[in-house]
């Protein structure tokens, strides 16, 4: 074999990256299992005809061909998915008889889309959604309870604070309509561009595309320049003089969002009017998420409420649902040298071998910490002990463990203060902060 | 969407059964680092080429395309993994000079094949894998590890007790060559077939394929009929009376792996002489594992040792490795109701709610349960206490939560004994057992 490249777009961890990488899903995981989440995996593919119910994501997606696929075989082309939710929706579709509902499920898996690599935008990624669902209707209390679940879940981990940023769809539909735009669809549409492009082409864009005169378009940009800390954001908008009954329920439905999280967690999350989140299948409220001091990066959790993505003749589920990028979130801290591990291998003892003929007295003693939960390994060979020793240096490794020869007792030493002590394998436990590799963010 | 259907050979689980297989890869990674392995994920795909180096896999790649690939793309195409150790051979090759060696790593990972279902077979599933890797050359002592870890690891488990079969390619060849066979290459892949044609047939193959005489066709069944739950193997092997350095050499590792193996977990291992495993990169040891009393299922946790899989001029990284294969292990248990858990749910309290006035009261004391690392919903509704408590009793949650109301204390029920105690939302704990889903094996 020749020696073999990265491909552009698939990133790969070296081993203290993916410890990291665990470390974080396992926090993840288990705030999500503190609120009553359960879990879900579901296939890679998805049928080609369901990844393309919306035309706007069909260049994304790779699909999958037998290598030796007959000739006359039929027609039936599988794609990996680009996302969690359009798989999860048909999961529900497929399995509602089998699920008590409401249903919450998280699930942490990879994603797959054909887009053009760059910094912090791959072609293979892992993603860690939530979603709640309900059967017909769904209270709007799981909206103000996604953003806690996300501030548990990413403040429990050794990286910069984030900032959940809300809006609500019925706020934007309702305004628009208020304002006598005759498609809605479109300004949002447009309004979705302003970061990218500014207001002056969001301007030109909402007249060319929804009809909007120039006071119109103005009345829009007005209400995406509105940002509040708290539920003021409220009384901003009313002063905008527009009514429309659908904004008074957005308006109702994102001040809930707002108080839960001050509730719970002063300073999460903001109201920020010109959130739009490009996917049409959101309905209510929608959210994107920003780590303080890294807001270039752009959103690492996004996600929303959905009233038709999950339905089939006349079966409904409503859902809300935000997803964490995993690989995004990392790749960009792994990048910026923002969080490391304290050592590469998850061991915290060496046994050192004396000699090769001793190597099964070695593994007794191994076989002894192991059992009380002491990752062990034994020295590959009986090098000279200073040998040995780098061994477990280069690794990180705090412990060599030395086997008592001719009736001495055994001892261990903690090669980073050099400190050496009498040990019995079946009685000695390192201090807790030595037993697994601790993960911490930079300075 | 209409509703949708499973894909044949793409198995899901609803969520207590991935409850169950989460607890299943938890132990399992558990237990490969408590033995200092260290995680490892590598991307889905691989260049076709170097997924095609071994031509009898070729017929199960999946191939990928962009949907909306130029006409003037280059041609890279890209297949999904059909193992985990050829993208580990590739990964070692690529990022040699970042590793430390002996590199031992766990990878717990989907892979594909397009291979025609059935049962227990899939075109998408799990494996669980564990290699030890060095430079130049690997001490056979690894090899006589590998069955105490994965003896450790579906120990742990509530499934049948496993059988490991070992066996060594050197004892084949050795013999095959002791014979005077010219191609023992083509002796082992006629042996290989010996559980599925039978002798007559492997023997004639021998003659055909191999160009055995009858006495040396018989010589080969003789070997493979060998099988000692012991060391006492080797003695059956040298009173066939054939003898060749090789053969020494293979009985020699072949014994030390008995002995190291009955040290630890005594009836772990059998030495089985027809093992033989059809891919041709072992060069060793050789392990296939059964579940006693499942026999029928074939093997579920396979490898061996390779010396010649990753290299690329004078680097050379010998391994040995082992594959779990968890789809196909938990496929076959759900199948004969084997493996239940106690709820289908992480929850372990539900928070009653006494009217929607009181939620944030309720919320209150789930965060404060949460935060003592109990799992906590708040009820979806504030109907009745008897529906709410139905909630949790079809999810198996084991406890409600009643605020008290107007200054009365809260309280906590067991739904299952009807128990009802006074409790505070930051002081009370439930039982040990209660606090995660139970996994269990079945009668």
């Amino acid at each position: 074999m020749s020696k073999p490249t990265p491909i552009s777009g698939f990133p790969e961890w070296l081993p203290p990256q993916r410890m990291i990488e665990q470390y974080v899903v396992d926090r993840i995981r288990s705030t999500f299992e503190l609120y009553g989440f359960a879990p879900l995996e579901t296939r890679a593919v998805e049928p080609l005809d369901q990844l393309l119910r919306k035309g706007e994501t069909s260049k994304e997606v790779y699909v999958l061909r037998r290598l030796q696929a007959a000739a006359d075989e039929p027609d039936d082309a599988l794609g990996l998915h680009f996302d969690l939710t359009v798989p999860f929706a048909r999961f529900v579709l497929e399995n509602a008889g089998k699920l008590t509902f409401p249903f919450r499920r998280y699930q942490i898996q990879k994603v797959w889309r054909g887009e053009r690599p760059q910094e912090g935008r791959y072609r293979e990624f892992l993603q860690a959604d939530i979603d709640i669902v309900d059967r017909d209707t769904l209270p709007p209390h799981y909206e103000a309870e996604i953003p806690l679940i996300i501030g548990d879940a990413l403040g429990s981990l050794p990286i910069p604070p984030i900032r959940i940023q809300v809006n609500n769809r019925k706020i934007f539909e309702g305004y628009y309509r208020g304002l006598g735009l005759a498609d809605p669809e479109a300004a949002l549409r447009a309004v979705d561009k302003l970061d990218k492009i500014g207001p002056d082409k969001v301007a030109a864009l909402l007249a060319e595309t929804a009809g909007a005169s120039d006071a119109q378009a103005k009345a829009c940009l007005r209400l995406a320049e509105i940002s509040a800390p708290d539920a003021s954001f409220a009384d901003a908008v009313r002063a905008l003089g527009v009514e429309d009954p659908l904004l008074d329920e957005g308006l109702a439905e994102l001040v809930r969002v707002m108080e839960a999280a001050a509730a719970h967690t002063p300073g999460l999350c903001v109201a920020d009017l010109k959130i739009a989140r490009g996917l049409d299948y959101y309905t209510g409220t929608v959210y994107e998420t920003q780590l303080r001091g890294y807001e270039r990066f752009g959103s690492i959790c996004s996600g929303g409420r959905y009233d038709n993505l999950a339905s089939s003749g006349a079966d409904r589920f409503p859902g809300v649902g935000i997803s964490i990028g995993v690989s995004r979130l990392l790749g960009l801290l792994f990048g910026a040298g923002a969080l490391t591990t304290s050592r590469s291998v998850p061991t915290s003892v060496l046994v050192a071998l004396p000699s090769e003929e001793l190597r099964a007295d070695c593994d007794r003693a191994a076989t002894a910490l192991r059992r009380r939960g002491i990752a062990t390994e034994v020295s590959p060979t009986a090098a000279k002990y200073g040998k040995q020793i780098r061994f477990a240096e280069r690794r990180g490794i705090p412990y060599v463990w030395f086997p008592g020869v001719d009736g001495a007792a055994d001892t261990v030493k903690d090669i980073r203060s050099g400190e050496q002590v009498e040990a019995a394998p079946d009685a000695w436990t390192p201090p807790a902060q030595d037993l697994h590799p601790q993960v911490s963010g930079a300075g």
